[in-house]
């Protein structure tokens, strides 16, 4: 050690995987059981309840309560619902609330809401003195069968969607289904794209399950909703656990997201995140067909399904030019060209000759497939 | 499935262990082998090198050309330098600079700098975009030694020092020896601390190797400063590798450091932290003596080693109260108690009966331990 130039090389191993395994808990009444089953998974001498305003009176107060009769120490911190609060600035000064409160590293986070509030609360926790334990108890089907499984959390800042954040995975995830019976039509079908999609992707028989289900499923009918969840929440896990990090076939997650990323930019937000999913999975069903890869009338049988879950089969979107050069933009694509999840056929997503899980399509080809799927209706 | 009540646990497990190993390669000039080194160990696309302006001109623009004659694509990216500026706002506002230079997924981060760039571009890259990989580039001894190795990243907020944050492992630390012939003896004297701290904690032969090399580690002499940081690092190495996550025995890497933050906190962090630590080891040397732990003689021992290595051994602390009430406020502390590591002896720490890395000292004994390692500095 004493010779110049010598110096050292020291392997620095991670003998102990630092993510752990947790349980998904779905069931009508899962919620009554909240303080017991997070006192087990999420032992913490304080919690923080975390709360868009809109659901305070709807779910907040009520968890809290339970909780706290459980004999659990809770403070609830409210924050303004709604996607435009999904920010560094909310982010911020929830941990700041939390450090005034005095909530040490041994303190939990749960997240209760949508997407927003898991996203969000799930951020604040995976940063709190370098990270605490969250429970996700999301309230929307969307957050149910999504964003509550997989363990990514985020925000958006002006460049676009959830580009700061964290893989955080929760210590426990609880959905309720009766909670979704205080669901909007809208809200309920904005998740129920995102189950087609599952099923399109990786479950023939839950893809015709939906279809054959809708009905019900809008009527909000207890048990076809808590198969519904479950049955979602499952194909979620599994691909999840194959690729917790999202370094490869976690990519088939993102069917009909490069398109809707770009629908949902060019209408500024103002379209539904389920419904720009629905005419994603349209338009990249059809740039599947065009380029070979998917089988042909896989397009309209995605939209057969769409229709009877009074999902849009259609959409003005005015420039597909405009459109084709929000997607080159996506800040998350690799260099500047698009690469799109595509399926097989109902059911089973594709993978290319190079064992890659995404493809990167043409721009003809695109372009092509934009205006059969969505340009004035055709495809109903 | 169709039973009402009946639902659904599924158990997500997490198969591939997402922290991976790390080489820290310590060697006088290994930054002259820094495009190599870092295209194998982080390869991507595009690299943002993150550096504090004060060494822009020392360091930045060499190893940015060096970067890009070795074919790297890199963008440098300046912030204001100092503990001041280790803040969220500057982490969003370098998180922005690099969403506007359209980096994406694929790229990485470098971090030159002293502790403040490691811990800062660290929280850039461990939050960019759900996380890329970052490589350490530490120039000074206690970045080094300490703060580049084991995978702590954060920044401060007014509530206290690295209050928000992640563990975010490196992809490869390299430590030039010879970048530490540029700091200033403050500087160096500072990250002397950090290993005379190592030694007392873990290696009585390198705490005796210190105390007779103090003169050339002082007058900066090449071979001696790689044996240094060379032995620091693989101490380190062990104590993170056995405890990533600091569940455990990482705390013992905290020896001196509980009194240490309160004595920066009192002096409003105009008291350099590594002069805070050797005065912090003092008091808690006395601690563990004081309440039947430490062997008698240590804090006299490493006061000796602290006194030729020109680090401070008295201090006046004003209120010996005031100092306490700090400690019990201790956000990062269990309930409002302090709990510190402690020495066994010189080179060994102590652990509690119940397998605890770290002690409950009473109140009356830490207040004694205080005015006598501290006050009137009695102690040389």
């Amino acid at each position: 050690m004493n010779d110049p130039g010598v110096g050292l090389n020291v392997r620095v191993d991670m003998p102990a995987p630092p993510m752990h395994g947790y349980d998904v808990v779905v069931g009508a009444g899962a919620l009554d059981g909240l303080a017991t089953r997070v006192r087990q998974a999420a032992p913490a001498e304080r919690y923080a309840l975390i709360v868009p305003g809109d659901i305070v009176g709807l779910h907040g107060a009520r968890v809290l309560s339970q909780l706290r009769d459980g004999g659990l120490v809770v403070d609830m911190l409210e924050f303004a619902a709604g996607e435009a609060h999904k920010t560094r600035a909310v982010w911020a000064s929830l941990t700041d609330r939390m450090l005034e409160l005095g909530l040490g590293r041994d303190s939990a986070v749960i997240a209760l809401g949508g997407g927003v509030a898991g996203d969000l609360a799930g951020f604040v926790a995976a940063t709190y003195m370098r990270g605490i334990p969250v429970v996700q108890v999301p309230t929307t089907l969307l957050a149910m069968i999504d964003a509550a499984v997989g363990g990514k959390t985020g925000v958006d800042t002006e460049a676009g969607k959830n580009l700061v954040g964290s893989f955080h995975p929760p210590r426990l995830v609880i959905a309720d289904p009766l909670v979704l019976r205080t669901l909007s039509p809208d809200e309920l079908r904005g998740g129920l794209a995102e189950a087609v999609k599952h099923g399109a992707i990786l479950d023939a028989d839950y893809f015709a399950w939906i279809a054959g289900n809708a009905a019900a499923i809008l009527e909000l009918d207890a048990p076809v909703l808590e198969e519904l969840v479950s049955r979602s929440v499952r194909i979620k896990a599994d691909v999840v656990m194959e690729d917790p990090l999202e370094a490869g076939r976690r990519a088939v997650l993102n069917f009909g997201h490069t398109v809707a990323h770009a629908l949902e930019l060019q209408a500024g937000y103002r379209l539904r995140h389920g419904y720009a999913v629905a005419l994603g999975m349209l338009a990249e069903a059809a740039a599947g067909e065009g380029c070979g890869v998917t089988e042909g009338g896989t397009m309209e049988r995605i939209a057969e399904t769409l229709h009877r879950c009074e999902l849009p089969t259609s959409h003005d979107i005015g420039s597909v030019d405009g459109l084709l050069s929000i997607m080159r933009l996506d800040k998350k694509a690799r260099r500047t060209r698009p690469r799109l999840a595509l399926l097989e056929r109902i059911g089973v997503c594709a993978r290319d000759p190079a064992g890659s899980w995404t493809f990167e399509v043409p721009e003809a080809d695109l372009t092509a497939a934009v205006r059969r799927a969505l340009h004035g209706g055709e495809v109903v």
